[in-house]
């Protein structure tokens, strides 16, 4: 099986390193990962200047590729150049923070991803639910929970263009409550402009916030977190709000 | 009514322009805006380094607001900083390209108002389907179809964290043939990447590739726009793909 691992906290991530370690043991593992931290880079691709890809080592070890551009542009880059359109799986993180609910279009681990699924490729995002640093945190469980879901994934024949989001929380791997398959919550950011002056009078803002407190949704990925659950999202590309096509006929434009 | 004006095209994109012009006939129009070109920024928003916001004229008279950030960023700071939370619509475009099936994820145009949409804003995106330059192309249709469009959607009690992706064939206004209302369809491009050799003999690849031809799905995006209709699709921001939770839960993961 081979397998095309990204992220999108750049190559040097001990989140990368880590599912590295577990998913040399089910195939043959080829890091593309951007050559610095590109979080909430969104399913954004770079049109504006050429890219370029690296051979880097990582972990004292690991043979990867660096490459200039963001997590999406890793997938399309390393399926045409490098793996020359042969890839079984595309598995992107570990990201070292959440990516649940209106997450899931800003983030990069997300968007690399869902690029996979466009590629029509058994594609699947993890994150583990970091809210501070990742220095010290055990990647492990997370590792070994993405091999075992990989090895699922790429055996299973799910439609066409879709990808799972899989958000593992972040505790020891003991407290750790089973799997929870879930939908996408809702998770709402307040407080999220830090407006400050600079030395010479000019304002600047910094982007930012924190997660207002309320009860999640049962069933949705939020609330699969909170209860230490693994949560495993399936997600497709189609954003269309069915249920609201009747009513915009009626608009008669 | 108080509409936030913003694009990914930059500020001093004609299509912004236009439609400011229809715009300004029904409400007080805050063009906030990416001080350049920021397409295919996707969902991204800017946490690494702080974001300025300039006074700017363009079009020889309107006022406006260059932000340094993405198309996501001008919503977020222009809702807290300059109309300190008071919007009662969010206008996104007019984008010169296409923004059809997949490309509503890359799109910083429909980011835009996926922002707003977070925001609990009526929100809606505008694009042309160019797909060359846009200097001496017409947005005045385009601009009309947006104002009479953004009346409704304010008035119109739509659920909240929808919005809509409205793409304007790219021909005569004469020739556009009525408006439907799509779902969104795929749009699968092929040859992505040009590979080229630097003059010191290193590699480095442009993004690029074009669309594959095939007959669209009846009712899509895609085909509205092939049968010069204009098209408006009703978008959410739940990615979950519903039908697969039962198959997920008997992965017994």
């Amino acid at each position: 099986m081979r397998i095309l691992l990204t992220n999108d906290d750049g190559i040097h991530a001990p989140g990368i390193i880590a599912v590295w370690r577990t998913l040399i043991e089910i195939g043959d593992v080829w890091m593309v990962a951007p050559e610095r931290p590109r979080s909430a880079a969104g399913h954004a691709i770079t049109l504006h200047k050429p890219l370029r890809i690296t051979d880097v080592t990582v972990g004292g070890e690991i043979k990867g590729f660096a490459c200039s551009g963001t997590p999406s542009d890793c997938v399309t880059l390393a399926f045409d150049v490098l793996l020359e359109g042969r890839c079984d799986l595309v598995v992107s993180g570990i990201n070292a923070g959440p990516n649940l609910g209106w997450d899931l279009t800003y983030s990069g681990t997300v968007a690399a991803a869902m690029e996979g699924a466009i590629l029509n490729l058994p594609s699947m995002a993890i994150s583990v639910t970091l809210e501070g640093g990742s220095e010290s945190f055990d990647f492990g469980p997370a590792a070994r929970f993405a091999a075992v879901c990989a090895q699922r994934l790429a055996r299973a024949k799910l439609p066409p263009h879709t990808l799972l989001n899989i958000n593992v929380p972040a505790v020891d791997g003991s407290e750790i409550k089973g799997v929870e398959i879930t939908h996408q919550g809702k998770r709402e950011y307040i407080d999220r402009i830090d407006a400050r002056t600079d030395p010479t009078g000019r304002a600047y803002y910094w982007l930012g916030g924190s997660i207002r407190e309320v009860t999640p949704d049962p069933g949705s990925d939020v609330h699969a977190i909170l209860a230490n659950r693994i949560s495993v999202t399936p997600v497709h590309l189609d954003m269309t709000a069915y249920a609201l096509l009747d009513t915009l006929k009626e608009w008669k434009l």
